[in-house]
């Protein structure tokens, strides 16, 4: 996290809109866990975006005047406290003899993955993978329901499936031991439920379809086992992937601490599992701006990658960190104001349900405002030539989700590379023909044939950690050396 | 209505059990409309229910001592009042003038059910067919919000569909005039919004599954155009259908009325599209006793069979509603403490999310307490050999969800023919093998082959209307007298 490259801001005055409405989400700050807020039933009309900035900051004297100090987090996780799993050093010993002793479930690594996010705390207040109720709560109506009442937003399952064959081994053993995708001992499931894995049921209901190609459904559902088996997690050493990405693998409790370090009054939070580009820099930018703009003295930006299980044509992880950096060392993001974390949760590409996760986990981490854009966590659909989900759907969807109340969401349109100003810009549907829409597609050939993309998409030392990475698959493709190399 | 019939209760001491916990739901009763109130995340042991019978009612003396005039309501409508989109008299000319003016939308025979569903208030506060924003809040989380931040439940879209000449010649008028299947004028869509109708969306996410061959989807919804059209509703006439069983078609304020006039100090209401056999009959006598132990005086039974749209192998509406007199002049149920009338609404089979809708319309219709069996509102996986969905569910999930935390849920066990009792009875799982379960296709064979079923099934009045059915079925299906009737 050494980044201490200065920033030279070109952001000018940009094409740049949070939509306002007369229907405004008043912001609002409580140190109380959610419980459902008053929220209009929208009856809009469907060319007016309904989602609005916040007008009105309440910011607490104490971070907005800076003459006090900041207090740990801006926003209380849900259910008030992080929840952290990781056994302490001195209790180790005798957990780890402890778990030699039970029955033993397997982990894949995506398993590991979410065995990661929960111990971190990120999907707090859960403590485990999910028992059955918990399961349906979640499926059903995106929520958890605490013992005083009140509600977290939980739109994904998070669940933990064992095949026939593992339910008999456990037999009736209230524990189970859990073992990593390497065979080392991972941690501790405790008094466990193991209920049915309705996959289809799963799929249908977290999806909105069943039909095949689905990424996270192909590589962890339809090979899962037929059961779920629920409990409270235990971790005897935080997760590590000594992959040379760790240190930027910041558990919420570190972000916030961070946060305060830094004297943040604002985080915002954006999501993603692109590279950056200069549209997402713009927005980025003048979010900060209009924090400003509003009162607040120190808005920090979250850069957020996702760095669990993506889709094989997505761009790996180790680029997209190696091309964030070159972002920053570019000054196109201020490393003054931004933090570059990888989130570690697996993506579900499952669109509106999927974003309120990424919303959700984000409040954990300390994030008080959320960036949202066109079709969060979509893709196209897998069998029919359109998108799986209306891209409003994600923005829309987020602002009505249950427990995610406390959280300011801040939709944006969609960017698009302006060939008249030679720039990223936000889309302006009254001289569409002049806007020129770079999909990942249109960027992955640039790359691929050695071609720069237009004048001020995105910074040239980023790009060059895509050309890069896109020369090394044609080299592992064709097995010789690509053409732009040897031209 | 005119049941004069004194019961014979048969009713001795039964096998029927709350299956209380020491997790009790507490009972409630309100002024206000709902806003989220505490219940536990149930960590439960799948082999223990989790759901209980209201320990401690607390239920206002005004009605428990009969002393003083019973309230309308003994719960209030979700959002506070009844919807009522029916134009008063006086208005109706003017109104049907304005509306032959408007572009026109056909309503086919379900749409027009779910017309008669809205404009008499049974999911109120709706009132009109969603527009986008609702049908996003009812899709994703079964829940609307309220402009005062309160959640009502709300778990099946109700939206009516056109198709793409509609949309083109509705073009951009603010309002359209509904026709129903025979031509005639219905009312009036205000204000409306024309929204995609993502149909394998929208099916995954009710039904939890996009197999083939689910009823309510082959017949309303494959059919039904791309577009959906939201809007304020208003109907023209209480909707009729002249099939003598109108005078069976209470209104949510009709019976309210009802239940104040038989001065009801508890509504228990227990939904059916069935014939009534004695296992129902069981559990809603207990239900009565059970009611009655708890202080209540005059505790009221609404049989509320299903009379909208059901599938073919289902037994017709009017064979049920015979059946169900011959139950009551039997003496099975009481006429005294019952009231027999027709829910409008057509059945979805879409087990854990329609039985929320199932009790949310039973709110409105002033039922304080929800009887729930096993596996409500469910059906066989039309393309699996198994259950669509885990028997279970349905309560589980009918427990959990936003908006009905006012309603008393009721879980019954399941009731199969003692064959040493020679009666139905709940079964007792350490003597199964004395149990016999009559399923629907059992009950049917034995109707169809002239057969009885076993003394003490159901009251021999209402097992004669069943075979006086499926021998006209059979005489429809052969066109020839069936052996029953020529031996």
């Amino acid at each position: 996290m050494a980044l201490t490259i200065r920033a030279h801001l070109t952001t000018t005055h940009l094409n740049f809109n949070f939509q306002p409405t007369t229907r405004t989400i008043v912001y609002r700050r409580r140190s109380q866990s959610v419980r459902i807020q008053p929220r209009p039933i929208y009856h809009s009309n469907p060319l007016v975006h309904f989602v609005s900035f916040p007008s009105m900051p309440t910011v607490s004297s104490s971070s907005v005047n800076g003459s006090s100090v900041i207090k740990s987090s801006l926003i209380d996780p849900d259910g008030g406290a992080l929840v952290d799993l990781v056994v302490p050093e001195s209790e180790r010993a005798s957990k780890r003899a402890e778990a030699e002793l039970m029955p033993k479930v397997k982990l894949t690594k995506i398993d590991l993955e979410w065995v990661h996010v929960i111990s971190e705390g990120w999907a707090s207040p859960l403590r485990g993978f999910m028992r059955e109720d918990e399961y349906l709560e979640s499926l059903h109506f995106n929520f958890l329901r605490l013992k005083d009442g009140t509600i977290v937003n939980m739109s994904l399952p998070i669940v933990l499936a064992i095949y026939d064959k593992d339910k008999e081994e456990i037999g009736s053993s209230p524990n189970v031991g859990l073992i990593g995708p390497n065979g080392d001992l991972i941690g501790i499931l405790r008094s466990i439920q193991i209920y049915k894995h309705n996959k289809e049921e799963r799929i249908a209901r977290t999806w909105g379809t069943t039909a095949p190609g689905l990424p996270y459904v192909e590589e962890v559902i339809s090979p899962a086992g037929n059961w779920l088996i629920g409990g409270d997690l235990e971790v005897l050493e935080p997760i590590k992937y000594n992959d040379c990405l760790d240190h930027y693998r910041l558990s919420p409790r570190e972000l916030r601490k961070e946060f305060d370090r830094r004297q943040a009054d604002a985080v915002f939070a954006f999501q993603l599992r692109n590279p950056v580009h200069n549209g997402h820099a713009l927005l980025m930018n003048d979010t900060r701006r209009r924090l400003l703009e509003m009162g607040y003295k120190n808005p920090i930006l979250l850069l957020h990658p996702l760095g669990g299980f993506t889709k094989a044509d997505d761009v790996p992880l180790d680029v997209r960190m190696e091309q964030h950096s070159k972002v920053l060392e570019d000054g196109v993001l201020d490393p003054e104001t931004t933090i570059v974390s990888i989130f570690p949760s697996p993506m579900h590409y499952a669109g509106p349900t999927e974003v309120q996760w990424h919303a959700k986990a984000r409040i954990n981490a300390g994030a008080n405002f959320y960036i949202v854009g066109r079709d969060p966590a979509g893709m196209g659909h897998p069998t029919e030539k359109r998108d799986l989900y209306d891209p409003d759907h994600g923005k829309k969807v987020l602002s009505m989700a249950p427990g995610l109340e406390k959280l300011n969401i801040l939709p944006f349109r969609v960017a698009a590379y302006d060939t008249l100003e030679k720039k990223m810009a936000f889309f302006d549907p009254s001289r569409a023909k002049d806007f020129l829409f770079i999909s990942g597609t249109k960027m992955r050939t640039y790359a691929r044939n050695g071609e720069n993309p237009p004048d001020g998409f995105m910074c040239p030392g980023g790009w060059q950690v895509l050309v890069k990475y896109y020369e090394s698959l044609q080299v592992e493709e064709t097995g010789q050396q690509p053409a732009l190399l040897s031209s």
